[in-house]
């Protein structure tokens, strides 16, 4: 596998309303796009800086996993995106040299990227997303 | 403030050792230096990935800030810091906007870089380290 860059870092808030004018404000970033993700159960707010994104996430359902994450943390960093050119080569390649897989294949993300997690098992407690177009 | 990317992603581990070859073999990212921030009581590890840098933090003191986080933890995403031109102008325009700061001036941080941190107080959870060369 060889990433190209940070595609995006994924942050738990409790609320998009409530975290967006500290990033806009204090930080200096435009929030570009706001998404839901039905799959994920989140509302997702957009800002960039670079080559990455900052992905705000807020849960539409308590027993989604933002929501769990959320009520036991009260939010924060939850995820770390690298992208790569092709997703199931990625993902393969992650197999193969010992890594657990949540995706075994890519599925939808936000934005309409292909996407696939390893399991924080293997990672060092770090949740990792692979994301390309495809 | 106007950050221009994502200097670096901190990422507490257990062990520099065990998770190097992660960072290596799995994702495909190259270590290329390793340094003691003593100041910080840690050990540090960088990999570059496009504009931004994976700064692994292993603890020399478990009464540190990364030892006590790894003890609660067990590891995982700790800081994320952005690049700025200039850090006190950054911190001053972070205060001005009613965030409170860890760091009223800059410090040395690591690639003899100066650093200062937002409090997560006021950011969401998410510890915030605003990163430049003055």
């Amino acid at each position: 596998m060889k990433p190209t860059h940070i595609e995006h870092i994924g942050i738990a808030v409790a609320s998009l309303d409530e975290a967006i004018p500290y990033y806009e404000k204090v930080l200096g970033l435009e929030c570009y796009a706001i998404e839901e993700v039905k799959d994920q159960k989140v509302k997702t707010a957009f800002f960039k800086v670079g080559q990455t994104k900052i992905e705000l996430l807020e849960s539409t359902d308590p027993e989604g996993p933002i929501g769990k994450f959320v009520e036991k943390n009260g939010g924060g960093m939850h995820h770390i995106a690298f992208a790569v050119e092709d997703v199931q080569a990625a993902l393969n390649d992650a197999q193969a040299a010992g890594c657990q897989l949540i995706d075994k294949t890519p599925r939808g993300g936000a934005e309409g990227l292909r996407i696939g997690f390893l399991h924080p098992k293997s990672t060092f407690r770090v949740l990792t997303e692979l994301c390309g177009t495809k």
